[in-house]
């Protein structure tokens, strides 16, 4: 017998109540081109933000009537580095420090390069193996996608997903270097830089534009022979932070030691985002930024489909070809040949 | 009596013919953001394009028949490097060392900040005096616009104006830092990286990734006390350069020294750049660049302007608004709120 497939409805039952499994066929959909698949994800996103619209005036009922604040946090945390930082590691031990603390833990990867083999960098998930089996973890493999464009919506709608089945802490982590730091940034609240010690920034790789626009700066690795490089490289991060303009948020930047094998200094970087929060949700602009970034989705949403829907329209692509030759060949103008194009 | 206005065709055939003040009047209609403006802006490239072909043709069936290649080369330069670096000194010094030769050179500039005061850097414009007055030179101050791509766009078709205006040699210039290298790289052939002596990259705040786009490193203000300090610079840059991966064209990047304001080196970056033609020539690079670089704007030119098609349509701006601020709450999903923009 056949088992019935599943509605919209159901997914968002199932999610709301913490199903994993119905949790990742739903970002399966979310991710598929296909348009049977995209029309039950959207539906499934739309229930879920119904959803949580409908939570969060209970919740903000509660709040009110309690004057008490709750001692739980929701935050969307990006961390970046480079290969050979220790990411996965890190976030194997900053995670189920936070799970010992009673939160529900995701963690979803951004990998652009991954385009080419179609995603999952099985790497990830096996060496996030504690974490990735634990009951209060959900540990995905990055997104696939044919653009940075795509996979960062893709992860988006996972992000959403995530946290309508309950998981208070979504990590997002970069995979490719250099590429998606912007758009993961632009994912989350907290934006984290692990570093190495005994390297200058120089020599990681990492662009000068990435540091300044991390929420913390961690020297992992502060370890063994390490120790003393660790905190000789957080003193000089500490003093060169100094030199960027300051945020518009009024966060000054802070910069940590830890070391993701030994457990160390994971919990004061816990304690650094517990007081982002705080600070930004008590000048508001946790809610603001959320909200431009939601306003950034929406526009980006705009323009890719809109632009899909033009190039997929029949006079255009019987067109397109012909216009594409003209204009290379400098016989017809850009602007007459997108008239032209406007016009079939 | 009321001059009649100018037709499409008046202009076309006055550029044509070389006339300055029809080309600065033809750059500004496209410029305008006013309709009326654009369209007979864009007429006039088309004409303009269609008489290039035609052109073209003749000159090709010219070179066949005499099987001698024309000693004059046509082509866009992309100037850059930090404020200070006397950029317009040593276009000035360089313009002039071509139209020498009998070149007449067009300058252009890109200036993304400009967006807020509406363009025209005077100080440029006065700088360059003895280039601007010159018959056989055409200095435009930079295009202001509503973003880098407006500002691309309007750049890009002032370009081809110059060039149909009879001017070989179209020099862009970067006026902000940082912003606009990829801009100016996208609409040049060549793209010339202007450093100091006696400062790092770091110090001089130019990125990695501008100095991997540079066709050539040239460093300014070899003269005085600077000399020893500019040639050891340029060993720098040199030994540096070796370190990036090899050019899709197979062009080995060449670091040279230069005194705009003693004129000494200019004749050697000439050299670099009519090699530089030549090699790109031999191996099809040049023109399959343009052609690449032309594609690109095409469908730049029909992504913004489907977009704005779209977000003028009544029925979208009608509702937009109220589907952001569903979005923004969280109450509507991206997804759907972009289906909802679509189907009204």
């Amino acid at each position: 017998m056949r088992k019935q497939p599943h509605t919209a409805e159901d997914f968002a039952a199932g999610i709301a109540k913490g199903d994993r499994v119905l949790l990742s066929q739903a970002i399966t959909l979310a991710e598929s081109t296909r348009s049977a698949h995209q029309i039950i994800a959207n539906n499934i996103l739309q229930l879920c933000a119904t959803q949580k619209a409908a939570r969060t005036e209970v919740v903000d009922q509660i709040i009110r009537k309690s004057t008490e604040k709750s001692a739980k946090i929701s935050i969307r945390i990006g961390i970046t580095g480079v290969p050979g930082v220790g990411k996965s590691t890190f976030i194997e031990s900053f995670g189920l420090r936070l799970i010992a603390e009673g939160y529900r833990v995701a963690v979803l990867a951004i990998d652009p390069s991954s385009r080419l083999t179609r995603g999952s960098i099985l790497g990830d998930k096996t060496r996030m193996d504690v974490l990735a089996t634990h009951p209060d973890a959900y540990v995905r493999p990055s997104a696939a996608g044919t653009s940075l464009g795509g996979v960062a919506r893709r992860t988006r709608e996972a992000v959403l997903l995530c946290e309508a089945a309950g998981y208070d802490i979504v990590i997002i982590e970069t995979v490719g270097v250099g590429q998606s730091e912007t758009t993961v940034r632009d994912l989350t609240d907290f934006f984290l830089l692990l570093l190495l010690p005994n390297a200058g920034d120089e020599l990681q790789g990492v662009k000068r534009g990435i540091v300044e626009m991390a929420d913390a700066v961690v020297i992992n690795k502060a370890d063994g022979a390490a120790v003393n490089a660790a905190k000789q490289a957080r003193l000089q991060y500490h003093n060169a932070l100094h030199l960027f303009p300051p945020k518009s948020n009024n966060w000054t930047v802070p910069c940590a030691v830890c070391s993701a094998t030994e457990g160390t200094g994971i919990d004061e970087i816990w304690t650094i985002i517990q007081r982002y929060y705080e600070h930004t949700t008590a000048n508001s602009y946790f809610n603001s930024n959320r909200q431009t970034q939601a306003k950034q989705w929406l526009h980006q949403a705009i323009g890719e489909t809109v632009l899909e829907r033009f190039y997929a329209n029949d006079a255009v692509s019987a067109q397109l070809l012909a216009v594409e030759k003209a204009v290379v060949a400098g016989e017809l103008s850009v602007n007459m040949a997108v008239e032209k194009l406007l016009n079939a």
